[in-house]
């Protein structure tokens, strides 16, 4: 028992944890300390069998209902996922079982997962190249239309740049197409920058066109891992991807996951409810301040913004990308390179404070 | 925030908890409290960036080596995944990939997920019968080979009865076609009781044929959810599903999820290591002779078990199983209905103690 516990704390001694502030690459947040201890009082709930858990359900709808609002869905529906890969998989699923159809048009800068998304569903994906703002050019978006086309998809901050495409255009020239949003890490960062005026955009179900959106509560949320959540404008879209669980307490089982860990749910509520949309804005803030000042440190030895930050990811252009990277992983620095353009590049999460910019920057002069 | 609080604690007394003792009809366990103290400390442990948690990467590497080593596998491959959903569905991504072809050869008693594994994949699931004894008929499965089957897959514990198919014939039935075994449930079972000599026979890697196996650590493995986990014969199966992840820690992300959630495995380790074989072999004993004890009073109200039971999941025929279920569950018991044969069936995890087993059979003589 002791040398089992030994080890694990060995482990946890091992791991780049976000106290000691040298994760510069991460989209994950250390969740609030509210979120993973109900997290672990809710850990033996499985909404995969929800009538045994009808206050573990609860939760999830009442929850599902605030992030519906702030996404500015009315009569949609929801549901707590494993992330924002779980939920790319499962629009896209629901697009092909919908139109029957094969192709989805994603911008370059999509995520990985759509990769997987469209090997998984024996779909095709095509790549919509980018505008000089890296969003989605969409004039070759309407040219790449045909009759063939599952879905369209759009980022609202995309992984390596935090940039928006431009969703009321897409969702003009998608029409009846199938559209998704991916906004696994902006839609906790956007109804924010929105409240403090720093930022305007239509990228939600303010968007008449967009028929699902998904966002991780465990990013930007500071909720526990897995808190991903997806949200259609119709419910009815869940009957093209429902199966019989004749012995479970439901009688259809929807989504891609059997056993649906729920945990997470009581501690996203716990979180949601206790920050507030106050909190949320003043972590937001604080993040965009702490952007700002890394953009500014940088900028003194020499590095310049791919784009103009619109939310706490930024790159930095140099042709040294991995070379970079590699050293200051060397020296215990964790970033990300982006192959086009050729950059470094930063999450700026609330663990990430002036201090530890300074330590960054610092770092980085000297290599 | 107290608000929240009250509102989180009154979600809890609403969900039918294990500790509660009416749930007989749940393969989910309530974990032990070392799993969820370490599922709590690693909260923030994300695998699918696997670089940046050397430590729980560590724990991961060395519980995929012990539970290889209980299901007999070697120079194999394996990986924590949200569940045994997850890991069928992966299976037969690999299984199709491979082969690029499209039939699903599964028991009629296989889990539902293999519905959905099916219909995510594009690929086609035919059923195969099952003979008296509720297993998969090799004679049908023989006549269903052709040309365009990508996988068979085969059950080690099935849902509804505990039963394990004739895995050795299966495989040699097979061949050289990808053969998948779902022991969600029954991996953490067949061991021990083959270990105290209460069942024999070839059902793991042990069998030549056996490409891949799954095993839910969340079931009978007493820790927290999501632990499943997918075991490979072969670590090349899976470039098959992997995808570049060019901003990652690592250069390709193999499986369905991105974010992992890995609070879970060093969850898990935490109670491997701490119960070890021993620990788990008491744990089924237990389970075993409240099995036998729950066939027994059933037995003095006239029920009879579909099938002996070889572990801890047992059905009992009756024509009126959705009415007693729906009776059980106004009075708070909560057992789930096999439709064939119709019959009522329970699960008896730890948690369903004599005195358990005594207050049902009392509630259910008097309906």
């Amino acid at each position: 028992m002791e040398e089992v516990e030994r080890r694990l704390s060995d482990a946890l001694h091992r791991d780049f944890l976000f106290e000691k502030g040298r994760v510069l690459g991460s989209m994950c947040s250390k969740p609030e300390e509210i979120a993973v201890k109900y997290h672990a009082l809710f850990s033996e709930a499985n909404l995969g069998n929800r009538g045994l858990y009808p206050g573990t359900a609860m939760l999830e709808d009442e929850l599902i209902a605030d992030i519906s609002e702030l996404m500015h869905l009315r009569d949609g529906w929801g549901q707590f996922v494993g992330g924002g890969t779980e939920a790319n998989i499962t629009a896209m699923w629901i697009a092909r079982n919908l139109s029957g159809k094969r192709k989805i048009l994603a911008p370059e800068s999509a995520h990985f997962s759509m990769r997987k998304a469209a090997d998984l569903l024996a779909m095709e994906l095509v790549d919509i190249p980018l505008t000089e703002e890296y969003v989605m050019d969409t004039d070759a978006l309407s040219a790449a239309m045909d009759d063939d086309v599952a879905a369209v998809m759009a980022v609202a901050g995309t992984t390596e740049l935090g940039a928006v495409d431009p969703i009321a255009e897409i969702s003009d020239i998608a029409e009846d197409t199938f559209l998704h949003v991916d906004a696994a890490f902006g839609g906790m960062v956007l109804p924010f920058l929105e409240d403090m005026g720093m930022w305007k955009g239509d990228w939600d179900f303010r968007v008449e066109g967009v028929d699902s959106l998904s966002v991780d509560l465990h990013k930007m949320g500071m909720a526990t891992v897995p808190s991903g959540i997806l949200l259609l404008k119709d419910r009815r879209y869940v009957d093209s991807i429902s199966v019989e669980s004749p012995y479970l307490t439901t009688k259809r089982n929807i989504g891609l996951a059997g056993t649906r860990p729920s945990g997470s749910v009581a501690g996203a509520y716990a979180v949601v409810k206790t920050l507030g949309r106050e909190g949320y804005r003043e972590i937001v803030r604080k993040c965009m301040e702490n952007t700002r000042y890394l953009v500014e440190r940088m900028g003194e030895i020499g590095y310049e913004p791919v784009i103009e930050p619109i939310m706490n990811v930024v790159a930095f252009r140099t042709d040294r990308a991995e070379e970079i990277r590699a050293k200051m992983d060397e020296m215990g620095w964790k970033i990300s390179s982006v192959r086009k353009p050729p950059a470094i590049r930063m999450v700026v999460m609330p663990y990430v404070t002036k201090e530890v910019i300074d330590g960054f920057t610092e770092a980085l002069h000297g290599i």
